[in-house]
């Protein structure tokens, strides 16, 4: 499956007093890191969701196991990869590598969206597209 | 002209390494407070912008000073108030006071927006209802 | 066990394009709603660390589920409760409630950390204050 | 001057249900570019603060004129400079560029700080280290 990885750098507004990254700007890089992987398989976010007629793919699920601390200064690696397709709906694994050992882990299920044909109001799940699934895949 | 209070507890998130608030945190302090001011004059930014056919009133500059830190724990007061009304732009000022001293400062100037007649996908200013003036005017 | 409820705005600078939250922020929300809850039971944070001589309460391991939106000019309710208390980590839970309906779910398991007698650079996990325990269970 | 430019993406979760950048979002954007601007220079905000025994460099004023707005995907620069030295404040100057166009323009007025001598649980303006000035002068 195609896996792709960004550096981050930890900055002074991401942490807290307690001088370590407020874990919620971690689920942040995450939600940038999702998007940079379908970015990197040859999909940018806005283009894609146009080229698809999407709405978008939210979050329906979400979580995040912490085992080391970063601080402002540090270099951190994010290694995406979606680790399973299924119809409408994908997951989504992160790894924050710090010094090349797991930092945070993250996991993400979000649902490939597109406009109710019906009710322009409401929002449906849909098949995700197969173009994008063949691309994941052979990545 | 009319005024408004606020009260805002700073929280864990908002502060910094240096246990103090991280300013650009501030600024988003000063924009809820600019959304509550009209709010309490009778005009919900949702409603407001919908009865009008407005788009909203987006910053054109900004400034704010900072005299005295606040900490994770502190509650503090933001007084807000219009200072200017002119045709489609207007001023506003906000200090924050901790145990009622003056400890930041923010001045905002903003455009009444509507969406271009001639061309849907722009943005024009235009002036301020009167009824919006009259409100503040007179609050 | 003690249950804490409080009240929260959606703000404008919460939502995101879609006009909805931004999920990262509802786990900002959440831990603004443990530091309440403590707060809520007797121990106001900042005071609760200094008693105990303890460095905080880091999270470990995080998760919430997403039902329904919630958009700019909602107003949600978060319901708190510590679920489990063990030697030294404890489980929070958070129902975001918007008008009444389960909108948001969060699931915390944080530790509690003091610094290390052996080496002040060093922090480590330690059995929770019985006194806190017991005014939850009681609460 | 010493100038230094970074490039910036601009994120989903930085951008409001308007679809444009939340402007506090500018400021964290501006804060990060100066600590850049320092580590470009030579000196790496952390290893600097140590190395010359200060706390930091905390904003006392800083204003930001907002001309062209940005969107999510939209890949911006930031080129930014200090503009004068005082004995223990400087200004920076940021100037955020869009396909090459001035977008946001920043400006800040920081103050050099040390723990006061007398009384550490105090903070002091104090000059600023000659070496860094030398270097931004000639850089």
């Amino acid at each position: 499956m195609f896996k792709n990885s960004r550096a981050v750098s930890i900055e002074w507004g991401d942490c807290d007093p307690a001088g370590i990254v407020f874990y919620p700007r971690y689920f942040a890089y995450f939600d940038a890191a999702t998007a940079n992987l379908f970015d990197a398989a040859g999909f940018k976010k806005i283009e894609m969701l146009k080229k698809f007629n999407a709405l978008g793919f939210p979050m329906v699920d979400t979580r995040a196991k912490f085992y080391i601390p970063s601080r402002y200064g540090d270099e951190v690696e994010i290694v995406s990869t979606v680790t399973e397709f299924r119809r409408s709906s994908f997951d989504v694994h992160h790894q924050l590598l710090k010094d090349g050992k797991l930092a945070v882990e993250g996991f993400e299920t979000r649902v490939w969206t597109i406009r109710d044909p019906e009710d322009s109001e409401k929002i449906k799940s849909a098949p995700l597209p197969e173009e994008i699934v063949t691309a994941f895949m052979n990545g």
